[in-house]
C-alpha cells in the first residue's frame, strides 16, 4: 500500500474511529458473543488477492465491535480502568506512521531520548526520588518479572554468568501477600525461585495490607533455616481491594536482610500525580523499583507500563547484550534501552505519553483523577447507608468492593455466593454496566472500579440504581 | 480529547504520515543527530495546560523525523528489514481506536479469536505442521525466553510448583552456536540456567551452521558428567550470515536426550511463505517450538512476533494464572492468551496482521519476497565478480555478507578492519544508504540486508556503486 492509498483509507478510518467513540455509550458494555462466534465469521484462509478497504471497515462494524467488551464505555466499572485516550491514540498513530526500529540508540535516537524525557516528566509528576530512572515496559507482569530477575541476580552475586540458580546452595525466598497480583506468583515461578519459596505474608483483616510483624517473623524463620531472602513485592493498591502495604515499615526489614524491594503500583501509580495521594508510597526512597501502568487509569493507550529503578546498573548488568552488529561509536554516551528489559526491539511507545500529556495537559488529567476519587467516595457512602449493603474494604482509591447481604443469607455463604453472582451476572449480561465479581476472604464480592475516562457522577448514580434493582430482583428470585 | 477534536487532528496526522512516507527517499537514511540532541530540544517538565495539535506536528517534523534512522527508506540495508507497511499501520490504528482490554477472552472475545484465526492463516501459509498452534508475542527475545522457560520446566518435571531450579540436582544444559542471536544467551541467563551451562556447539567453517557431530559429542560429554540436556536452540537464519542449522539432523539427537527444540526463524520465517524456501525448516515436525517475526521482512508493523508450539499444554502449564476476578463461565471453552506468555494484558495486535494480509493480499507479498531474494543473488554475483571483493558466507536469504580486501591489506587484519570500518562508516554517514558492520571469524565484515518494502533493483545497483566508491576512496585514503 502506497502513501496515497493510505491517505484515502486513513481518512476513512479516522472518521470511523471518531464515530465509533461517539456511539460507545449506546453499545452494550459487555460483549454479547459466545465462544467461537467471532472466529466463525472469518474465512479459513488468508486472501491471495487484495481486498478493498471498505470490506475491512464493514468487518470492524459487524464482527469486531460486537466482539469486544466496551472498556471505554462510561459505565464500564470492571477489572481496572483501561483507558485509551484519543490523545494517546494519536501518538500511537504517529509511531506507526514513522515505523522506527527501536533496537539501539543508533537505530532511532529520538525513540530513546523522547522516552528518557517523558519518563523523567512522569517521575517528577509522581514525586518519585530525583535519582530514579525509568523505562517503558509492556505490562506490570513483565515489569515484576524483570524486577525479580534482577533481585535474584543481585542476591546471588550474579549467578547468571556462572552456574546459574542451580549452583546456588541456600534457597532464595520472596515475600508478598495473598492479595498481591497473580503476576507476582507467576514471576516467582518463571524466575525459577519455585513456589515453595514464595511466602504469602499475613495481612491485616480489616485493610488487607501486609503485616510488618508477620513479615519480620517469616524473615527470621527463613534466615534461621538457612534460606536467603531475595525480594519483597509490596502492593501499593492490590487488585482485589486496592489495599496498600505499609512500605515505610517494610523497607527497614528489607534493608536489614539485603532484600530487593519492588513496589507494584500498577493501578495506584496514576494517583501519585495527586500530591495528596503520595502517602501511598511513603518510604519509596528506600525501595529498589516501582512499576505503574499509565495504560490503566491515567489513560495512555496500552501497552504502556513504567518501571522505575533506584539504580539502573543492576538492571543493565542482568539484561545487557552486546553483539558486534549493534555496536556504535557512541555506546558509552547513550542509553540503550535494550539493556533495560527482556525484548531487544521496542516500539516508539514514548510518543503515546508525549502526545497525551501535551494534548490533554496535566491539570486536566489531575482533575479527572480527583473526579473519580470523589465518585468512589460518593458510591461508598451510598452503599454504606443502604440497608442490606456493605462496603467490604477501605476505599483508598477509586475501587469500591461491596456486597448485598439480605438478612436471610447473611450467615449462609453458599446462598450468599449464589445471590452475589446472580445479580452481578444480571447487571453484566444486561449490557447496561459492567462490574467484576471477585473472591474476598473466600466469599464472592463485587468490585466496582471507577475511572473510565468518560464516567461522570451521573453514570455512577445510574450504576448504583442498577445494582440495587438487580440485587432486589435476584432476592425476589 | 473528544471524538470531534480527534477527528480533526487525526485527519491532519494521516496527511502528515502520507506526506512523510512519500518523502522518505529524500531523507538521509542514518539519523544525523548526536547524543543528547533530541532530548535537548524538549522541555524539562510536562505541560500543565493542553497544547495545540499543530505544535505536536511541528515537533514531529523538526525533532522526531531527523532523530530516527529511516528504516523505511529504499536504501536501508542495515541490521534486518524492519518494514512497517501502511496496511498494517491501519490495522494498528484500528486497534488504538477500539482501545480493547486484552486480559481474558471475556474482556475482548474478538481480540482473542481474530488472533487465533490470523495466526492459523500464517501457520498454513508457512507450511508448519497442522497440529501446531501459535500466539503473538512482542519480540523474538521474549519468545525465546518463553520457550526456554517451558523447556526448563518440562526438563525438571515442572519444578516451578515445588522448590524451583535450586532444588534440582543435575545441572540443566542448553545448546546453540556462537552465531545464534544474542537473545539466546540472554534467555539462558534470565531463565536461570547460568552461562556455564550454555554450550556453543561448533559450526561448519564455510556455512556457519551447527555441526550435528559436534552437538552429539557435547551431549554425550554432558550426560556422562551427570548433566541434563534441556533444550537446543536451532537458528534458521542467523543474524550475522543467515546460516541455517541442519534441523533435520538435530531433531533425532534432541529426541534421544528428551530436549526441547526451539527454532529461531525470526528473520527467515517470512521466507516460509515461499514453498521453494521451506527447506529452511526441514525436520520441523520433530521440533517443539518455532518463532518468527512478521515485523521484519514480511512488513507487519512492530511489535509482532509469532511463537508456534507443537503442544500448547506445556506453555499453559508454565504460564497460567487464575485469579478469581478473571474467571468466567466459558473458561474451559476458549483460548486464554494470558496463559501463553509473560504479560497478562495484550494489545489487539492481530488487527495489524489481519489488515495487512487482506489489504495487500498474499500473492503480492510473495512477489515482494522473491524480488528481494533475486536482488540479493544479483548483488552477490556482482561482488563475487569484482576484483578485491569477497562474499563471505552463503547467500541463503536476502542478506549478503561482504568485504573489500585490497591486495595490500589481505593479510593484515588490523589494517583490513580499519579499512572496512572506514568505508562502511563513509557510506552510513553520507546518508545515502545504510549497511551494518559485523564481526565474522573475528574480522570486520559488512552485512547488506535487502528487504525494505520499497527497495527495488535500482536501489541495490545504486548501493553497489556507493560501496565501490567508498571502498576506493578509503583505499586511496
Amino acid at each position: 500500500m502506497g502513501p496515497e492509498e493510505f491517505r484515502a483509507a486513513g481518512h476513512e478510518l479516522i472518521d470511523w474511529i471518531a464515530d465509533y467513540r461517539a456511539r460507545i455509550p449506546e453499545l452494550p458494555v459487555q460483549a454479547q458473543v459466545v465462544p467461537g462466534e467471532v472466529a466463525g465469521k472469518l474465512p479459513a484462509n488468508a486472501p491471495e488477492e487484495a481486498e478493498p478497504f471498505s470490506r475491512l471497515l464493514a468487518d470492524l462494524d459487524s464482527i469486531v465491535v460486537p466482539g469486544v467488551t466496551q472498556v471505554q464505555h462510561p459505565r464500564y466499572f470492571g477489572w481496572f480502568p483501561a483507558n485509551a485516550t484519543l490523545s494517546s491514540a494519536l501518538g500511537d498513530l504517529a509511531s506507526a506512521g514513522i515505523g522506527a526500529l527501536g533496537i539501539t540508540w543508533q537505530s532511532a535516537p529520538a525513540l530513546t531520548e523522547v522516552e528518557e524525557v517523558v519518563v523523567e516528566w512522569l517521575r517528577e509528576l509522581t514525586g518519585l526520588p530525583g535519582s530514579w530512572q525509568g523505562v517503558i515496559q509492556d505490562t506490570a507482569s513483565t515489569a515484576c518479572l524483570v524486577a525479580l530477575l534482577v533481585a535474584r541476580e543481585r542476591a546471588t552475586g550474579y549467578s547468571e554468568v556462572r552456574g546459574g540458580l542451580q549452583a546456588e546452595s541456600a534457597p532464595l525466598t520472596v515475600y508478598t501477600t495473598e492479595h498481591a497480583h497473580s503476576s507476582v506468583r507467576k514471576a516467582v515461578a518463571l524466575a525459577g525461585f519455585g513456589r515453595d519459596n514464595l511466602r504469602l505474608v499475613g495481612v491485616d483483616p480489616e485493610t488487607y495490607a501486609m503485616r510488618p510483624d508477620a513479615l519480620a517473623k517469616a524473615l527470621e524463620e527463613d534466615v534461621k533455616a538457612g534460606r536467603r531472602p531475595a525480594a519483597v513485592v509490596v502492593s501499593a493498591g492490590t487488585t482485589g481491594t486496592t489495599a496498600v502495604d505499609p512500605l515505610a515499615e517494610i523497607v527497614p526489614l528489607a534493608q536489614r536482610y539485603g532484600m530487593w524491594v519492588h513496589i507494584d503500583a500498577a493501578m495506584a501509580g496514576s494517583a501519585l500525580l495527586l500530591p495528596e495521594m503520595r502517602w501511598l508510597v511513603d518510604g519509596v526512597e528506600g525501595a529498589d523499583s516501582l512499576n505503574w501502568n499509565p495504560h490503566k487509569w491515567l489513560g495512555t493507550l496500552g501497552d504502556c507500563s513504567l518501571l522505575y529503578v533506584a539504580d539502573p546498573a543492576h538492571l543493565i548488568r542482568v539484561m545487557s547484550t552486546n553483539p558486534s552488529y549493534l555496536r556504535s561509536a557512541v555506546d558509552g554516551e547513550v542509553t540503550q534501552y535494550k539493556d533495560w528489559g527482556i525484548p531487544l526491539g521496542r516500539r516508539f511507545r514514548a510518543l503515546k505519553l508525549w502526545f497525551q500529556l501535551r494534548l490533554d495537559g496535566v491539570e486536566a488529567i489531575r482533575a479527572r483523577l480527583r473526579r473519580d476519587l470523589d465518585n468512589a467516595r460518593w458510591l461508598a457512602g451510598q452503599v454504606e447507608a443502604a440497608p442490606g449493603w456493605r462496603v467490604l474494604a477501605p476505599v483508598v482509591l477509586q475501587t469500591v468492593v461491596l456486597r448485598h447481604e439480605p438478612a436471610g443469607l447473611r450467615h449462609e455463604p453458599d446462598g450468599l455466593n449464589a445471590h452475589t453472582l446472580a445479580w452481578a451476572d444480571a447487571v453484566n449480561t444486561s449490557g447496561a454496566a459492567l462490574v467484576t465479581p471477585s473472591l474476598l476472604d473466600g466469599v464472592w464480592s463485587v468490585r466496582v472500579s471507577i475511572g473510565a475516562e468518560n464516567t461522570e457522577r451521573s453514570d455512577v448514580e445510574q450504576l448504583w440504581r442498577l445494582l440495587q434493582h438487580a440485587a432486589e430482583a435476584a432476592e425476589a428470585g
